[in-house]
């Protein structure tokens, strides 16, 4: 199979161009992390932006030239992408930007999250290789959205989990299908179960850290955000960061309509980590690749990554965007949940609001000027973690049923 | 104002014609509940299918001409409506159905139920109103989405819930801003509280059983899946039934639709109720409107209504449609979640997963013809209820971190 549009397949560590296959996973030479590479003077050739805004495909799949596939396989499939951009002036005004702020909520996607965007490619390029089981290591938002959409396509599923898991996301994945093996071990041993076990069975890898194609999935929330704005790019774009390959996926997104001439400018990235686990912004502040690993003291567990597994794509991503890190505290992750949710009827879980938080601080401590323009991104539905909404929003007023108390607490 | 495709509101009861005001609440002669009343003529001289097809606006407000208002008024607002219509080919083989079969997930709303197209029309119609303050009494899903749309708007909400609610709902309805009172008496206690309060402090009040509005809401459910079936009607649609607002809504949307040509023929429709908790059906079945209260023994919270609130409007949908009524268990209803999740990706909590249980439970019996078409409507996401799935999901396999164990068990 030959995709056009494609060009092959870089090493970000060597360098090293090699053929991108559905199966491709690292640098057959050094083992680095693969980048997909496109001809975009064939995107060119094949659409513009203003046939592009034509068409219905309301999903990810309206975006199919710039994508590392052929079509979008035979399977049935969730409708991944779409997801609303908000204006948002009851939030702007909220944390003193004068500019124009709009929210990406992708915490409207299938299973509440960004990461259906990768796990719906993940599901393509399965089907494009040849395999029918797909297999992943994670506790989160991966997981479950890996399970949910190839529930769909009729795939079956691996998901190792270290028994610590919290019980609602397996429960997520069990009434996904989804065989769930929980491993009495650490995060480190269940992970190496699983490749042991993908290369055992021959089952397709859904990694972020070895599958090159998850980034270009997770691309088209910048494809949606650039069309939905009339490809009039904002100053900035706030992205919540973890292991790294969001926001790496949000830039090339980016770069790829920049370099196909569907925007004349490429907005900066507002890099937000929690203050107790921030290796990506340390070494990001320092403008250098060599990155140290921390610990993993924040309430955010969606980006609560102490040994990022894409801090290459993602340091380069915040270098190359003239990008700003923000760290931001716990308290402050609960404060953006709560003024996202009162004044703009948005619901994220804590990761989600981090980038608002960051911004938030961006604005007040002068990183930002208060008259950008900017998009924050939402990355999870705060439904998949009650437990810290509750820590966020406080206890509500108890009264017995009588109107004249009612009266004393109203006024 | 005057709304030129509303000729007035029609009592339930005692037929008397009214005028229909964004503040109307009951029939000023008898008190009974009112319905909207539209000019087909009117709405055919501004609107036809074609044109309709090729309108970009994505939320329910592309149905505008079918709607009680005459904007969608100023303030902002979520992206409510057009969720997902799926083709379910693996869930119709899995319950044994040889027609066409899709699920309309509803689940995928801003807050995660079919409760926001009831309460984005409220807020609308509040600021018809001239109100800044709307009020429910509820513990579920019309007080989230009523929370989140009006902090969208930059409403203030004020909501009555007896003490003994679920804390993750209250966590929601805090999240959003809501002035949440927790009222210490029984459900009565609460909304007897809430009518007082409504009545003293002049809110807006978004309440099913009173506000003849909201059920123009949920109606545009129903006009989604006509356009996404290219107005070509299946034989049956299937939804689950509480206080039978939902069920009355879906009719009145198809009914529209044909009254204004725009569909041929109109769908039968099947009521699902849980076997603990069924007044409605078994008023039903015996063609009368007369309904004996019940006691709600059902894990399906939002559909355990004793004594509803909506009957004759959902009994009449039932009668006028031809429509089938199915009982389904609680067992039958986890089942009915797991099959969804596993054969289509879809997670629903358990009132949602109830019209799919009662579709099942209909082929099996011979209720309806195994090579009908139908449409199962998911009310509501599996995330609102994790308790719940859990319980439908079962327990994973537990392991220790060796390959050679994981072999013994995956073979």
């Amino acid at each position: 199979m030959s995709i056009k549009q494609i060009t092959g397949a870089r090493c970000t560590l060597c360098g090293h161009v090699s053929e991108a296959a559905p199966e491709t996973t690292v640098c057959p030479k050094c083992g680095g992390i693969l980048d997909i590479e496109y001809d975009y003077d064939y995107i060119k050739s094949k659409l513009n932006k203003y046939e592009l805004m034509d068409r219905e495909e309301p999903s990810m799949w309206r975006y199919l030239e710039f994508l590392p596939v052929e079509g979008v396989g035979r399977t049935p499939r969730l409708r991944v992408g779409g997801s609303p951009l908000y204006k948002a002036e009851h939030l702007a005004e909220a944390i003193g930007l004068t500019g124009s702020l709009w929210i990406k909520d992708d915490g409207q996607n299938p299973t509440a999250s960004l990461k259906d965007r990768a796990s719906a490619m993940a599901v393509v390029k399965a089907e494009e290789a040849g395999k029918t089981s797909i297999a992943c290591s994670s506790t989160g938002n991966a997981a479950s959205s890996l399970a949910g959409n190839a529930a769909a396509a009729g795939f079956s599923t691996f998901i190792f989990v270290p028994s610590r898991a919290p019980k609602g996301k397996v429960a997520q994945l069990q009434m996904f299908g989804a065989k769930v093996i929980l491993v009495d071990g650490s995060y480190e041993d269940t992970f190496a179960l699983s490749a042991k076990a993908i290369e055992h069975y021959g089952w397709y890898n859904r990694n972020a850290a070895i599958n090159p194609y998850l980034m270009e999935g997770k691309k088209t929330v910048s494809l949606e955000i650039a069309e939905q704005l009339h490809f009039q790019m904002p100053d900035y774009v706030a992205v919540s960061v973890g292991d790294g390959c969001t926001i790496a996926g949000v830039w090339k997104g980016f770069k790829d309509l920049f370099a196909a001439g569907f925007i004349s400018r490429l907005p900066r990235l507002i890099s937000v980590q929690a203050e107790g686990c921030c290796p990506i912004n340390t070494a990001a502040a320092q403008h250098t690749l060599e990155w140290t690993p921390q610990e993993e003291n924040t309430l955010a567990d969606s980006i609560a990554v102490g040994v990022p597994r894409n801090p290459i794509k993602a340091l380069r991503a915040i270098e190359e965007s003239n990008g700003v890190t923000v760290n931001v505290s716990d308290e402050e992750i609960l404060a953006a949940m709560r003024v996202l949710g009162r004044t703009q009827g948005v619901f994220a879980e804590p990761a989600g609001a981090t980038g608002t938080a960051g911004l938030k601080k961006a604005v007040e401590t002068g990183l930002i000027e208060k008259s950008a323009s900017v998009v924050t991104l939402v990355t999870g539905n705060g439904l998949k973690d009650v437990a810290n909404a509750i820590k966020a929003a406080g206890e509500p007023l108890v009264l017995p049923p009588d109107m004249d108390r009612l009266r004393d607490v109203l006024g």
